[in-house]
C-alpha cells in the first residue's frame, strides 16, 4: 500500500512534507518578468525547488487554493507540478480538503486521485461522516493511493468546533473513533492505515494524545514553522517511531524572501529543509 | 446585501435554486457527439438549461467536483458558466465547501468571488471554526457577496459527527450558534444575514428547529427530490415565511433522460421546475 511507502520515504530521507503553496508573491523577480504564461512561471518555481530538495523529502504537498486563486492559469501549474512528481516517483498530496454527500465526493476522488490533476493522498473533510471517505475506500485498497482526514486542525480557531465536549470526550476525539474505524481494513504492512489524519503540531499534547490512541494512524502534520510548531513539540512521539509527515510551506520555499546572499532561492529552500530535518530528527 | 436580492428572487420567481452538477452522461447525444472542445459542449448544455428556466429560478448553483472531475476542461465549463450567468444578472452559488486555516482560505475566497471562478455566494465548511469564515467577512460586507456555511447537511451520514450531544445539545445546534454570532454584524434590509447555512431537507424536523432557533439565517437546503426531501416538508416553515431556497440537481437537468417524448432536454427541465414549484409553494 502506498501509505507503507509513504512511511519508508520519512523513514529513509525524513519525515518532511514540503509544501509547494506557491502564492505569485513568492517568486523571484526574473521569474516574475520571464515572458511566458503564468502556468509555467508557477510551474518553473515548482520544479526548481523540487529537484533542488527531492533527496531531502518524504513527500510535496500542493495547497489548491493557491493554485485556483490564479485560476485557469494557477490549476495549468497544479497539474503540471503534479504530473512532474509523478514522472520522477515522488510522492504528493493534493491539499485540497473536500468533503460532501456520496455522489459528489465520488466526483472529487475521481477528480484528484485520477485525471490531469493525480495525486497519490488528497485531504479531506468528515464533517459530513463517513460519506466523505467512503468513496475513497476502492482507490485505497486498488489503486495505490491514500486520504488523510481532517482530525485536530493546526489554526487557532480549532476548538470552536473540535473541542466540544461529548459523552466525557472532545469531539475531535470521536472523529479520531471514526478514522480509526473506517481505516481499520486498509491497513498496510508498515501497520498503518491508508486512512490517514490530519494533526497540527500547532496542539503537541493533542498530537501525543493522538499518536498513543491510534497507533494504526499516520499523520499529516501541519503548523511547524511559520505556524508555531517546533521540532522539540515532536520528540515525546518521533522518540519511540515516526508515525507521520511534518509539513512545511512558507518557511521552505519563501525562505529566499529577503535574502541577499546571492544564492539561488532554490538553495534558500535547500537550506531550510536541511535545518528543518536538523529540528526535527537531528537528536535522534 | 446580496442577501436581500437572493430573498427577493425568491419571494418574486420561485424558492427554486437549480443545481447545475453538469455530469457528462447527463448530456444529449448530439451534444455528446458534437464536433467542438467538451467545455463548450458542458457550457452548451448548461445554458440551455439557463435560458429556458430562469424565470422561475431564484438562483443556480454549481457543484464544482462535477467539473473538476473533468480536468481543465471542466474548469473552463465552470468558468465560462458562472461568467454567463453573472452577464446576465442571475445569482450564482459556487457549491465548493471549502474550509481551510485563515491564509489558505482568504485564497480561496479570492478565488471564488473575484476572477475567473467569480460567483455571487460560495458554500463553506467550517469544521476548523471561525477562521474557515472570517476571510470572507470582508466580501460579505464590501463587495455583494455572501457564504452559506454547512450546517445539517443532507446526507444519510450527516449524524457521524453533527449529531454528537454537547452540552445538552448537538453538534450542529453548536454550529448554528456560531454561525449566528458570526453572521450578526453582517444583516441585510430583509432581516436575514450574509452569513447563510446548508440544512438539508432530508431532514425536515431539523430544518423546522433552525429556522425557529436562527431566525435571522437564510438557508440553503439541498436533498429536494432524488435525495428524498419533498415540498410537504417545507410547509412548517414556508407557512410563516421563505428563508431560503431549495436545490435540486438531477431532478432538473436530467429529467430528460429515458424520455422519448421528443421534447428538447431543457424543455423537460422547465417542465420539472414548474412541477417544483407547484409541489413547493403551489399550496400557498
Amino acid at each position: 500500500m502506498i501509505i507503507d511507502r509513504l512511511q519508508e520515504e520519512a523513514m529513509r530521507k525524513s519525515p518532511i512534507c514540503i509544501g509547494l503553496d506557491t502564492s505569485y508573491d513568492y517568486l523571484t523577480k526574473a521569474l516574475q518578468e520571464k515572458s511566458c504564461r503564468l502556468s509555467e512561471k508557477i510551474f518553473e518555481f515548482n520544479r526548481a525547488i523540487i529537484d533542488r530538495t527531492d533527496d531531502l523529502a518524504a513527500c510535496y504537498k500542493l495547497q489548491i487554493a493557491y493554485y485556483e486563486a490564479m485560476g485557469m492559469e494557477g490549476l495549468r501549474a497544479y497539474r503540471d507540478t503534479l504530473s512532474y512528481l509523478r514522472d520522477k516517483g515522488i510522492l504528493s498530496i493534493g491539499d485540497v480538503k473536500r468533503g460532501d454527500i456520496l455522489a459528489t465526493q465520488a466526483e472529487y476522488a475521481k477528480a484528484h486521485l485520477t485525471g490531469e490533476f493525480e495525486a497519490d493522498f488528497v485531504t479531506l473533510n468528515a464533517y459530513m461522516g463517513q460519506d466523505a471517505v467512503s468513496p475513497f475506500y476502492p482507490y485505497i485498497e486498488h489503486k495505490e493511493k491514500g486520504v488523510f482526514v481532517l482530525l485536530h486542525t493546526s489554526n487557532s480557531s480549532a476548538g470552536d468546533l473540535q473541542e466540544l465536549s461529548s459523552e466525557g470526550k472532545e469531539v475531535y476525539l470521536h472523529m479520531g473513533d471514526l478514522l480509526e474505524k473506517w481505516g481499520k481494513n486498509y491497513i498496510g504492512e508498515s501497520g498503518f492505515s491508508g486512512v490517514g489524519a490530519v494533526a497540527g503540531l500547532t496542539y503537541p499534547k493533542e498530537f501525543e494524545k493522538l499518536s498513543e490512541l491510534y497507533p494504526k494512524m499516520f499523520f499529516l502534520i501541519p503548523g511547524y514553522g511559520a505556524q508555531g510548531g517546533r521540532g522539540e513539540d515532536l520528540q515525546p512521539v518521533f522518540r519511540n517511531r515516526i508515525n507521520g509527515v511534518v509539513n512545511s510551506s512558507r518557511g521552505i520555499i519563501a525562505a529566499h524572501k529577503g535574502k541577499t546572499e546571492g544564492m539561488d532561492f532554490a538553495d534558500y529552500a535547500r537550506e531550510a529543509v536541511q535545518n528543518m530535518k536538523e529540528d526535527l530528527i537531528g537528536w535522534r
